[in-house]
């Protein structure tokens, strides 16, 4: 049964598709256009009540919310492709820290950063500077803790590559985007610089760019 | 080795404390004063270093992030105290799921309302009716949701009580503070209400609530 996931030319399905690029799992995507309001269809909602991507349906399995999609997979398929989890449990519980920090820290200023400086231009909303500067020095707070962590470990968890690194890709991609254009949050930390190299080279990363492009702004 | 858990007066560590008590695992409380400032002092930093509650120490392990955390002791004690994480990967898929939506949809406009309705006024700060009106709103968009939900099963993850539940305990609690006020949000909602009595009148959150209460406000 291949894996349909819906909206993969948006951030956080992307999560999703460079995850089971990671495991090796085919999967089929399901465009959904934002702009045209798809995501807000009953047919959608029946899917994911709250109108948000990703959903995965597999089989008669539906799932929603990228992070919990990840863990699902990368539990199923343990032994197949880039174990994203850790070996152990004390290595689990650090991945599911950083993916959580990635999910409640890092996320809402970014969310709020590319929504302001991308989507309100394209959907004719008038941009709120305040919330953009607000969100970067939010965004700077944190990648100083990053710069700390990363000048101890290679990836957030530990030496190894996981879902905490991974979930990261999508939204930190934005900061390079044109109409964003804060990429010196990453450039001006050594440690997140590098780590940010290593982590967006990865080929399930560089699948994910040319396969399912995000939105042109 | 005792589990040391720091700051269990505060909302996101009761969620650490109920866990802990469910799954029969004992623990020690180490006393925090937010009010004091206790977070930001640098010994708490080199433990916590975005100055947020809860950590547990355990031996020379340490984690923060309350959902990291009670994902650590669920796994680690799975067969002991309450399953708290479902049977099979789906359901365990599931409860992540819900989980997420706790900590991405749900607790944002709780804990902004939280925030300003009785920690703004006990600090001497102005509260911002606004963002209270907004909170509210789009806490009562969730729980119109919740109510279709619990509908159709009695838990939020299947017809088995799990983390997904127990993660809403500690913020849902403030509703009914005198200085919030909005229990309606619940009352109002048959099934969302039926469920909150269930999940509140479990023994570990009856324990939390006696063994380590709220501040006063």
């Amino acid at each position: 049964m291949t894996v349909k996931v819906y909206g993969t030319a948006y951030g956080s399905p992307k999560r999703v598709v460079a995850c089971l690029v990671e495991k090796g799992i085919e999967f089929e995507a399901v465009p959904i256009d934002l702009f045209k309001g798809e995501h807000k269809t009953p047919d959608f909602l029946k899917k994911q009540p709250f109108g948000f991507l990703p959903v995965v349906e597999d089989g008669d399995f539906t799932l929603f919310e990228s992070r919990a999609i990840m863990r699902y997979y990368a539990e199923k398929y343990k032994n197949q492709g880039t174990d994203l989890l850790g070996k152990t449990l004390e290595e689990r519980g650090l991945v599911e820290q950083w993916l959580d920090v990635e999910a409640t820290s890092y996320h809402p200023p970014i969310y709020d950063l590319v929504v302001q400086s991308l989507f309100a231009p394209k959907m004719g909303i008038p941009q709120d500077p305040k919330v953009i500067q607000e969100s970067e020095a939010k965004l700077a707070k944190i990648f100083d803790i990053y710069e700390e962590r990363l000048a101890k470990s290679k990836y957030l968890a530990g030496d190894f590559f996981s879902l905490a690194d991974l979930s990261h890709l999508p939204f930190t991609h934005y900061l390079f985007f044109k109409g964003v254009g804060k990429e010196h949050l990453i450039r001006d930390r050594k440690h997140v610089s590098a780590w940010w190299d290593d982590i967006s080279s990865r080929p399930s990363w560089k699948f994910v760019l040319e396969h399912h492009p995000y939105p042109s702004f």
